[in-house]
Parts: C-alpha cells; structure tokens; sequence
C-alpha cells in the first residue's frame, strides 16, 4: 500500500492521539494539541474560502518563533498552499524581492515587524488574523491531495552569489528529514522543546514536524534573550535546547545561569556555525548535560550531521567537538576531484557533498542555480572538511565566501553589490573577521575612485540604510588595491590574513 | 532529492559508519558491521555468480534464528532479489506448496530442518554455505537498481482459508515500518537485542533492519529455551525483549529467573497474541521493566500498535494492558458498518482497518484474496476491537477463524480440510481451546460417517502426520452433529462454549 509522506500525517498524529497534551507553549498561553489542531484547521479554512488561495500558491510569513507560525507549518499544507517563512531580520526591500519571486498570495505580518510594502494582500496577526480564524467553521478542511514530490515549504537563502534563491522542500523530504532527526537523536513524547532556532530559518532544525508527532512539547520563544531562556528552561523543565555558537556564549555570561535549576536538560546541539571545542565543553559543565555539534543548511532540510559518541564505544568530548557523522537518512561525503571520496586520514580536505531525500528538489524558478548546486547527483554545499579515520567530519574552510554572524550567512558579494552603488566606491571585497560574541562579523576593504572621497562610516552606514543590519560591516577599511589571485579574482583568504589598521 | 526508500540502506549505514561495532552475536561468534556486511556481500555475490539468481527471483530460506538467516535479509536484497524465510515447525508438504508457489530459485537449509524434496537447488548451510561464500571476490557486489516500490520479502501466512499465502512487502514498506517501530518505540544504538522472535515471523518484527541502522547489537537465538534467554540477558546485557505470552509465561516459570542479573532490561514487549493483563504485571514486577503489549499481523510489516504510556501523563498499568496505540506511520482504526469508525466508548466494537506504507503491496500472485484483504483502501484485520476514550485498542475476538498457539497462527479451516481427508470422516469444525502455556491449542468437533469408525488419537495422529505438528488438535471429541448457525455455517462461537466431554 503506498501513501504519500507529508509532514500532515504529524499533526494529524498528534490531534488524534495526544488532543490534551498541552503541545504548545507561549507565553500565557497553553495550548493542547486539539486546540493547536483546530487553529490549524481554522487557518486553512480562512486561506481557501477568504483569502482565495488556491492549491500550489505560496503564503508568506513574517514573524518570530510564536505559536501563530508554528501554526502556519501545518495550516498553510492544510490548504494545500506551500509556506514560505521569512526573516525577520531582514530589510524591507529584501523581504519585497522575496515576496515578489515566489509570487505570494498573501503574507502574514507581525506588526512589530516592518512592512514590505507592495502589491502582496497582508493579514496583520494580533486581532485582525484571530478575527479571520474566529469567523471560520469549525471542523478540518476537506482532505487535499497530497502529491508527496510537491513543494511544501520555501526557504530563501542567501547563497553565495548575493541573489536571494528559494530553495524548495517537498511533503516526502520533510517527512523524512524529521523522522530521521528525532531517531538519530533519540526524540521522543517526553521531550520539551525550545524554540530558540528562529522557525523562518532552515526549517527550524526539523522540531516543528517531529516534536508534534511524537507529542512532545513546544515552548515558543520570539525573540532570543539569555534571561528569558534561562527562565523558561527552569520552568516549563526544556529537555533539549538547539543554539548557534552566539547563543551560547551569551547563556554561559549570563548571571542567571548559577541561578537557575537547568536540571531537566539533557542535549544541547550547537550549530549554524562552526563551534570552538572550549565553548562545547564550557557547555557541558555549566549546563551538566551533553552537548554536541550539528551542522547542515537550507538546501537539505537541514540536517547533516551530529556529532553524537559512537554507540557502544565510550563518550568521547573529542568527538563531540567535530561536525559529526550523518544522520540516518543522509549519505553525506568529502569528495574530492574527480569526486572520489578523500582518504579518512584528519588530514585530506575535499567538498562535503549529499545524497538523501532531504535535499531540496531545487531552486524556485532558477533551473541554472539548481543545476549547479545538485550537479551529477549530489548536492555540493561548498563546504571544506576532513574526515577522521571513525567517519567524523571536520568542517576546515567554506569554498563559498559566506560570513555566519550569529548564526545568519551574511554573502560577501551581496554587500559588495551595495557598495559598488555609492558613487565614492570603486571596488570592494568583503570578509568574516572573528567576533567573540558574533563568530564572525563582516569587513569591507574598499578602493575610492580617483579624486573621490568617502568616509569609512559614511560607507558602513550606507550598507546598514539598504541591507538587513547584521549585514552591514563591521569596519569598513580603504585600500589603495585589493590582494588577487593568479587568475585576477580578489584573493579573499590573503584579505583575511591582513592586518587591521590600528583603531579598527 | 529522491533516492529510493530500501532497508540496504540501514546496512549501508552501518557499515560506514559503526565498522567496528560488534553487531552480531551467535554462540560464540561476535561479527563487527564489517564482518558482517562482506559476508553480506559475499552471499551477493554467490547467488548473483554461482546460483544464477536474477534481479526479482525468490530466494528461500528455512533455519532457526541464526546469523546465516541475518544475514540473508541484507544479502538477499543486495543480488536484488527477494528474500522468502520459511517457517521452521512446518511439515515437508507444507514448506513444499510455498516453495512452488512463489517458485524459489534455491533454497537455504539447515541440515537440521527436513528436506521439502523437489526440484528446487538447495545449499545447506554449515561447511557447503561457507565454502560458496569462502569462494567469493572480496568487496560489495556492483549496486543494484531499487525501485522503491518492488518487493523485498514474501512473508507466507497461514491466513483464514488454509492455504497459505504470500504477503509481498516492499523495500518502502519494510524501511519505513523499521524506522516508525524504532522511533515510536525509542530505540537507539546502545540497544541489545536478543532474537527471542523468529525472524521468519513478520520480518521479526522490523529488528534486523532498525537495529543495523542505529548499529545496536543483535544477538542470535537459534531457538527458543528459557535458561539460554535468561543467561544471554545476563551475559549480553540485553536491553529489549521480544516475547509471545507463551515465551514469557515459560521464562516466569523458569527457576534461573531469580538467579540471573536481569538489570540490563529497559522493555519487555509482549504480542503476538493477547497478552492476559496479570501476566504482563507479573512480568513488569519479576524483571523490574517495564512491559508493554503490540499487535501487527505479516501483512503489515507487522506492528501495528504499542501499548506505550502517553506522553505528559502519568505511567498506566491499565493502559500498558490494552492493545495500544498506532505506531507512527500507520493509520489504525476500529470501522464499523459502512466503514465508519466506532465511537471510542470501551464498547463499541468493529474491525481493525489500516491504512499506511507498511502494508503489503498484496498477496503474491493471488489478485482475488489481496483485493479482498485490501478492500477500499484499508487492510481490513480481521480482529475485532473496541477503542477506549483515550484512543488505545483493545482486541476483543477475531473475525476470522484464526487459533493463535504459542504466538503461531493456526488456521482452523486448513485442520479441517486435512481431517476431511481421512475416509471415515464426514464433517469437522476446528476451534482453539484456552491453554495456560500456549495461550491456545486447536480443538477439533468431528461427524463420523454413518458406519464408520476411527478413534481420536487416530485422527490426531492423521493431522499431525500431515501437518506441522504444533497444528495437530490437542484433542478431538466425536459428535453426533455440529452446531450450525442461522444461514447454516458452522457457529464456532457455539463449538467454543461446549463443554468438553470428561476425560480431556
């Protein structure tokens, strides 16, 4: 018997066998998975009948980790539209080009959030979008048919050429990706979940999809804040936290953290961005539970690896310290040229590559960038590791020219394009610089054109007025020629290697 | 992405990744993943080079729990074709019927199992197997073509009309069923499992594939025996048990139970058949784990519920009695007349339905019965039920005739038709008979044809001498006339409320 895998089988999961669990957490509001369900339900209702969305068109949000987005994961499938989270960091104009690629019918809009103004009909949530849920019937929408190779979910990622592209994920592949996760890291019922991880991000890591199949708990969090975490941990007894590096760092500087019962812990994974092996163990200790590394990205739903200890073989901190091995459901690679597989010696470096049904069925309306990116079969994602003789992977550089800041890719090129706007600015390359806090932080070195001027603030400000503020660089330096390669490329690596000028 | 959905890939997984893991344990071998995936692919080889097997042949085998049969679940598949375990108590003629009707390329035998004699090639495993495999090239045999839809394994099932049947699973079907049934049931690597449950038996209830993936350990019980059971746990330090209630009613009785280290258990599951709720106590109090019941038949992979606690609420021993909840991926309901779901009242009853990718594609050229069980989109079980408030299962009588002895399936029809085949018999109606060790035994109500005789130890001796001996009735009592309901069927809920005469 064949039926078509969809993350809907979730919820429906959920609604039918776990109706008074309370699955949803946020703020004062506690919802059981019966209510969630039926909010769902009156979502999909509100998008056919009032909203005219029709099978296959996109829905757009824009808001924080609240239980109305964790909602759209499900309601927006309901009504066989595909959902497409956005960033809430990002600057209007770039929400706008967004909108305006995947064609969206409608967005959501948090009106804390700022409006990408344009001809996309907008439902503000708050009491506009619960008017429009409490007008609708009660009772599930009719079932759609679900075609399990259909787009469900669109997520924009910044790549590495600057140009936002949507990479679209299918019912079978988030099904699959979620069940994979939680059983590689042994997920079940009990676990609380916070969501720290912004939901408009890669997917959420997976928790949306498994955490309510196996009717577990969702604890929503809006906006990250160290005390607000370390509360909640404490209260609603948070079995698993997922963090970039950043958050971490400010949970353990927090003076909560001695104060706080963090007992009911029992895994943090750190991801997003590669994680020092001192803050991992700093984790450990403080927090008294494990602590592993992930690692994936958009393109794959994310998932790809998890640095777990091997089973039966003792725990090891060295090996929780790397990027890890792949999860079930990933047959994940360094190939090297010729795409041979590089020797597992710690030493040999080539590009981490991927098989798996995770992996999007390509770019929305980019046939060229698809191509290139799933070439002969395997998803290349520009990412340069090892592998240790025992299979784990060791990310060592990106081929890509990607900064992770806080756990967002900043593209070098994109803020390059906005520099080479100002009329002063003759040529730019952008870098990551270490950052304590952030990881990594954008520098911009520029060439002036002849006779011009422009001061480095006045640059730095110029970026920040056009792009996402985390985007914007850090220090701007002027240069009078930008290091190249044989090839006459802009030689970024020796642009890293530089030392800033005194002040900087 | 789409790659097919197939159980090699869980031994691929292992083999990557868990190279040096002790994976399987028979006796006194211990295999790594290493040693157990080249010989894997060393029987690949073999069936694909020196037995002329072709992509989709059926390849039989018929042996105790060993890792030889382990092994032939992952080797089978690697020559891409399908795997056909045979049922050990069954008598030559029977093992011959399926040997034809699935037309099995070669057989593998146990030199201890009877010869089904035929035209079939045979291997008999001990020194000829591992001569073929000794003579095989080292290294994986070139990969297959998986169309995730095709079948991996035929299961034959003794079914209601007595002539046995081939449920054909497929590669998504038997991939999907073990990745649910671990997750739903929390396994991980650092499980042990012990063989308790023949893998010739409904795919052994999904272990030789989620267990090779998460690179748990196997180890191997060739047969049944209560002092080896409680010594392996000891000694394997075994996680998980597998029971029928028979198994567990003969390890409670067994005085090494006090004497051994029995620490090691996290879970006894218990089915196969109804499981008596002072039984699952007693075993929960005496192996201070806990117990749990599950339900699946072969034509879904088989599991179908667990009676696992509910998330968020308290531990229930009530709960943990009943026939339990849908593991993830099966949609499991109670339909009533006209295929509508019962009220969830503990009253109401009707036929188990289910709908999901574990079901099988069908029976194996038999179009008329696989429509039949596969009627408007739902396995229909056969088992009648009733679903408490809370949505947990409980089996409360069969549709069909089916007599469940010691956790096999006894087809009373088929008893039936042997006895018609002794000349002094004029009719016969086979019931099962509550048994305190087996759960039931078959009983057999017989009509002697006028003027003729036979006694009852003379028509036992006639089933068993055609049958596998665990069918032959426990006793037969002579009757003038059988019960016979409204439309003139044989009433065998009438036949079961007879009191036995004296003397049996």
């Amino acid at each position: 018997m064949e039926l078509p895998l969809t993350p809907l089988d979730l919820l429906a999961r959920a609604r039918r066998l776990f109706p008074d669990r309370v699955g949803v957490v946020d703020g004062d509001l506690r919802c059981t998975y019966r209510e969630f369900a039926a909010r769902c339900d009156r979502m999909a209702w509100a998008l056919r009948e009032d909203l005219g969305v029709q099978h296959g068109d996109r829905v757009a949000w824009l808001c924080g980790n609240t239980h109305e987005l964790l909602e759209a994961y499900f309601g927006v499938l309901l009504a066989g539209a595909v959902l497409v989270p956005l960033n809430i960091r990002l600057a209007p104009p770039e929400l706008r080009s967004m909108l305006d690629d995947c064609d969206a019918r409608v967005l959501f809009r948090h009106p804390d959030q700022p409006d990408p103004a344009g001809p996309t009909p907008q439902v503000l949530l708050g009491e506009p979008h619960e008017q429009l849920l409490a007008a609708q019937p009660d009772g599930p929408t009719p079932p759609i048919e679900v075609d399990e190779r259909s787009v469900a979910e669109i997520f924009y990622t910044s790549g590495s050429t600057g140009t936002p592209k949507g990479a679209m994920l299918t019912h079978r592949g988030l099904y699959l990706h979620a069940i994979h996760s939680a059983l590689t890291n042994g997920l079940g019922g009990e676990d609380v979940i916070l969501h720290t991880i912004p939901l408009f991000h890669v997917n959420g890591w997976g928790t949306p999809h498994y955490v309510t199949g196996l009717g577990g708990v969702h604890v929503m969090l809006p906006r990250f804040d160290a005390a607000n975490v370390l509360r909640l941990v404490e209260a609603e007894r948070i079995t698993r936290l997922f963090l970039v590096p950043a958050m971490a760092t400010t949970l353990l500087q927090h003076p909560d953290m001695e104060a706080r019962d963090l007992s009911s812990l029992v895994q943090i994974s750190i991801g997003g961005a590669p994680t020092p092996p001192p803050l991992l163990a700093e984790v450990e200790e403080r927090f008294g539970c494990t602590a592993i590394c992930g690692y994936g990205m958009t393109e794959s739903s994310p998932t790809l690896t998890r640095s777990l200890d091997k089973p039966g073989e003792p725990p090891s901190a060295a090996r929780r310290a790397t990027t890890g091995l792949p999860i079930l459901g990933a047959d994940v690679r360094v190939l090297g040229a010729g795409d041979v597989e590089v020797p597992w010696d710690g030493a040999t470096t080539g590009e981490i590559c991927v098989r798996s049904n995770h992996v999007m069925a390509g770019y929305w309306r980019a046939p060229d960038e698809s191509a290139a990116a799933l070439r002969d079969g395997w998803l290349r994602t520009g990412d340069v590791a090892t592998v240790s003789a025992d299979g784990y992977l060791t990310i060592v550089d990106r081929t890509k020219d990607l900064i992770v800041s806080g756990g967002e890719n900043v593209s070098g090129v994109e803020i390059e394009k906005v520099l080479a706007e100002h009329p002063a600015v003759l040529d730019s390359a952008v870098v990551g610089t270490p950052d304590e806090r952030w990881g990594e932080v954008p520098r911009a070195y520029v060439v002036l054109r002849p006779g011009a001027s422009a001061s480095p603030d006045e640059l730095r400000m110029h970026v920040r007025d056009r792009l996402a503020h985390f985007k914007a660089p850090r220090d701007v330096i002027l240069i009078d020629e930008l290091p190249r390669t044989g090839t006459g490329k802009v030689s970024k690596p020796a642009l890293r290697e530089l030392k800033a000028p005194p002040g900087v």
